[in-house]
């Protein structure tokens, strides 16, 4: 299809490849889940269509919010935005080569969202199951809105944190990809609404395990460098226990900073908010568990193992 | 739908309703005239859906092309980064009110993308009607892809620009939309391709004449200050064919400064470019005028007032 633009475009086509790649795959495993507790052929390629169209939902996030969050690198390599730049650089092009990477991310996320629903479409979705997909992409932004807007608070709230976990996270990375990989397959209403009480616990607790990995995880596993969500600032649940104990005004004045990422890491120990969010990660994956027991065996070995994958320490 | 996720979300409706109000129409205008060319009944809300899911489409490519390209206005209100920015500075929110801007530019272009779907999913559209509305959104951002890379060059080259008008115009803006219209209501392959035949001359055409009003036109009209296009950079056909007499050298040093519009505007008179490209847009409707013919007396009732309302002089 793109082939017939230009070969020029190719080249996005490329970068856009191997920017999705090495990625934890996360939302396609949970639509696969899905599919196959709603009686889905592991072998029918529509789940494998739907599974590559959260692959290009997801990379298309990612690029964006990379260039909005001014972020460097992504998985260890340079983030679309910032590689383009480096491109302009190189041949010493014409205009500015910030403006050019940030032209190149928009449209590469654009492109990719594209490529998204492409695949979905390819998927032969019903109404019903489509619906779910436009859900879906509307609740992610809707997610990433509340969390651009609490950031321009001088209030560190737990509860705000929360809200935006649950639409940033729980709803787009796990009960949408479930619901839509069931729907897909037939399931009922019935074992959506089931899903959505897996989904939801299951989801606050890989965010809880993905904040405390970008405070304190090793660079190596992650793919960022350690602490790079204090230094752009992100209002987590760690960062608002920690303001809890030791107010807004003085974790503020460290968030976002490189300089404050060491003793803002001390503080997030110190205060007990690390601990208070491991507490928390036990609680939401027992209740996780209690939810998967009620979709009986097959749903404790088809989702069972992704709990552990999505939230078990790695530093 | 919006609803559910959060009131504040609600705010980002309003302003993409604002945002898109007040425009040309031209897409679901040609939507429109595709159907009925098919055969579509005028009455049913399946094409009045398309033809609001290419609004949508356009509004999306709109929030960020201006974010792009750094526009300050559009149809003579700010931009929407513009905006957003202004609304942070005003209640003196934490954080860069520039960046807070270009975040909310992004996310609400990225959601009006998803809308754009969730509308054109509710005109119940056939797979092949699908795959049109998917090669469209994906053909958009190429051109513009072509479009940012083209002013990455010294070279001002008239073939890339119409190149790029092809792409970004011709098919985004008439054929694509005569072809969602036209499959929607079960029209064959003979007719696309003679939709194509019509579209092709009659977005050039209206690309050149978009351009010579975005560098003379008046902008109680064009809702942009005048010369825009020239304050932006923008590698216009007008301007390639003035360096073609002139130099590149000399029309780049002009091109994308404020000191330089007024001097830029005479040489693009001077030159003779101005009268070439009206030479064009004359030649361009010509040529629509005869593939129109092919479509019979209906192809001239229908899509004949649409040739003369998208090309003639406005200014």
């Amino acid at each position: 299809m793109l082939g017939a633009v230009d070969p020029v475009v190719a080249d996005l086509v490329d970068t856009a490849a191997e920017f999705t790649s090495g990625g934890k795959m996360l939302r396609p495993t949970f639509c696969h889940a899905g599919w196959l507790l709603a009686g889905g052929d592991p072998h029918d390629d529509r789940i494998a269509k739907a599974g590559a169209a959260f692959e290009w939902l997801q990379g298309s996030a990612l690029v964006h919010d990379d260039l909005m969050d001014g972020s460097d690198t992504r998985r260890g390599r340079p983030s679309v935005h910032r590689d383009y730049e480096s491109r302009h650089r190189a041949v010493d092009a014409i205009g500015d080569a910030a403006q050019y990477g940030a032209r190149v991310a928009i449209l590469l996320g654009d492109l990719m969202l594209a490529w998204a629903d492409e695949h979905l479409r390819r998927a032969a979705p019903d109404a019903r199951t489509a619906a779910l997909w436009d859900a879906c992409k509307s609740e992610v932004v809707s997610g990433q809105y509340l969390d651009v807007l609490a950031q321009t608070s001088d209030h560190l709230d737990v509860d705000a944190a929360r809200h935006v976990i649950r639409f940033k996270t729980s709803k787009y990375t796990v009960e949408r990809p479930l619901h839509v990989g069931a729907a897909l397959a037939g399931g009922d209403d019935e074992l959506l609404t089931a899903l959505t009480a897996v989904a939801l616990p299951l989801g606050e607790a890989f965010q809880l395990r993905d904040d405390v990995l970008g405070v304190f995880g090793d660079p190596a596993a992650t793919g960022k460098p350690s602490g790079d969500d204090l230094r752009e600032g992100k209002r987590t649940v760690l960062v608002a226990r920690t303001a809890q104990v030791h107010g807004d005004a003085r974790v503020l004045a460290l968030l976002g900073t490189a300089d404050g990422v060491d003793e803002l890491r001390e503080l997030i120990v110190s205060s007990g908010a690390l601990a208070r969010v491991e507490d928390d990660i036990d609680r939401l994956v027992a209740q996780t568990r209690t939810a998967i027991d009620a979709l009986g065996p097959r749903g404790r070995t088809i989702l069972g193992p992704l709990v552990d994958a999505a939230t078990r320490r790695v530093r």
